[in-house]
């Protein structure tokens, strides 16, 4: 028998970063710390804080780490490691974070780095909604619209390994507004809020939300017509109210759908609840199993 | 050395058919006919009056022919070799076109099926404009919009082997149009026509052209955001009239691409000519080479 493998996983989200240790199939400890924005030196140590703990519980249990993966929103160089472009956390725009992290916790530890909506994708397809499919796409439905696909047991990156987001797909050519651009209209980027707006029956909330199914649903079939996985797994923060548009865009996306073997794919919430992120980001990091 | 394979590649288009013999890089005959679109029989008999030459000329040069490949738009069972629905030539919905060609050329023979665009990105991505590159996208351009991906050595097909197209992808949310639905209303389902306006100078139809490369670049910057693959080869009966529009398409598309690594994706001219089809059929038979 193969001994365990551990690895820590971080995601940094633009409020809050959440790390697990993970060892391949449960989360041993988790850890979530508030986000500071303003400069790179509390960013670094804000996020050696999280991770100290979590190396320090290891060690009480005499669990080796094999490396620490990291998931963020952006524009990535994930060869290199480097934050091109973070859209919530510009303060780490070009800024190279394995490289940072290898000088400051452990240079002997293997690293990764990927998208958020990447490491969602692959936390729900090895470990979560996914675990009986092969072929998934996973979408991130928060502030902003993310996306990743599980093909032939990785997450498919392009030919630059950088990373890109069915939110960024033109809805009207004449004008080039994408699906997320749209989306922040609609929500007035906070969704949450009309959310709880229209659980009060607020009929121009409960409206939006019938305009967000409906964009919903032609991301979710232009994304079949391209890729046609064997399912989209729906996650992020909106994802809690689901009930308020899944079955809507569901039934949109059907509509939108010409072939009837795409219209196979099936639309379904995600598993693993808010540490998905961080979970995906330890599976960056290759485990025995 | 390996004997030289040969085989004869299809492609079957709602005016016309075309045969080539082909040994893995060349087209040793080509044969074109009408394609009779009112009964099965005429349309069965006019396959086989294609096949036939084609075979004789490989028997004269004791050519061993290992199989034959078949394109055609529509919605595919390519494991079965069932055309489910053409809609160029609806005779044929729902017929299994493999199982017939067996029975009246050669059992012997390997066979195959694909869908017409897929076929034509096969061919320029194994033996035309793709040749050095390994992740590609195929677009078509004609009445229709068509598309296929090369990725990994081959055509990819979604978990189901089915066929989907770049036309069908929704540009807008609120209606449910189509590209293609866009593409026929501006053109007018004529194309050729419109090109010919174009070129007369008529500002209408200039004007026409505009809004197709608006529409053709939203189109490529979809598909890119998406797949980012290294290339979009564009073929198609319009190409030859693409100086109207294919320049401004590629910009329109570099506008609408917000990842500085995928707008490294270049836009080029399908290589093969009309035979494309006929030679990426051909290709779905394995060759030595």
């Amino acid at each position: 028998m193969k001994e365990k493998t551990y690895s820590i996983g971080v995601d940094i989200g633009g409020t809050k970063m959440s790390g697990v240790l993970f060892d391949g199939a449960h989360v041993v400890a988790d850890y979530t710390l508030a986000t500071p924005k303003d400069d790179l030196v509390s960013f670094i140590n804000v996020l050696v804080a999280l991770i100290e703990p979590l190396k320090e519980r290891a060690k009480k249990g005499r669990l080796k780490i094999k490396g620490i993966g990291l998931g963020i929103a952006g524009a990535l160089d994930i060869p290199h490691g480097v934050i091109l472009e973070s859209p919530n956390l510009p303060v780490l725009d070009g800024f190279n974070i394995v490289e940072k992290l290898k000088e400051r916790i452990e240079p002997e530890w293997e690293t990764a780095l990927d998208n958020d909506a990447n490491c969602f994708t692959l936390a729900e397809a090895r470990a979560g909604a996914g675990r009986k499919y092969q072929n998934i796409v996973g979408v991130t439905i928060g502030t902003g619209l993310g996306g990743g696909w599980y093909y032939e047991g990785r997450i498919y990156h392009g030919v630059s390994s950088s990373s890109r987001e069915p939110g960024q797909l033109i809805i009207d050519y004449t004008t080039g507004l994408t699906i997320e651009q749209a989306f922040h209209k609609i929500t007035q980027s906070n969704p949450a809020i009309l959310a709880e707006e229209a659980y009060r029956g607020d009929p121009l909330a409960e409206k939006s939300f019938g305009e967000i199914a409906m964009l919903l649903g032609s991301m979710f079939a232009n994304i079949a017509t391209i890729l046609e996985p064997e399912m989209i797994v729906v996650g992020g923060g909106v994802v809690q109210s689901s009930d308020l548009f899944l079955n809507q865009a569901t039934k949109t996306m059907m509509k939108y759908l010409f072939n009837p073997q795409t219209k196979k794919v099936k639309i379904i919430k995600a598993k693993l609840g808010p540490l998905a992120g961080a979970i995906g980001a330890a599976l960056l990091i290759s485990h025995n199993t």
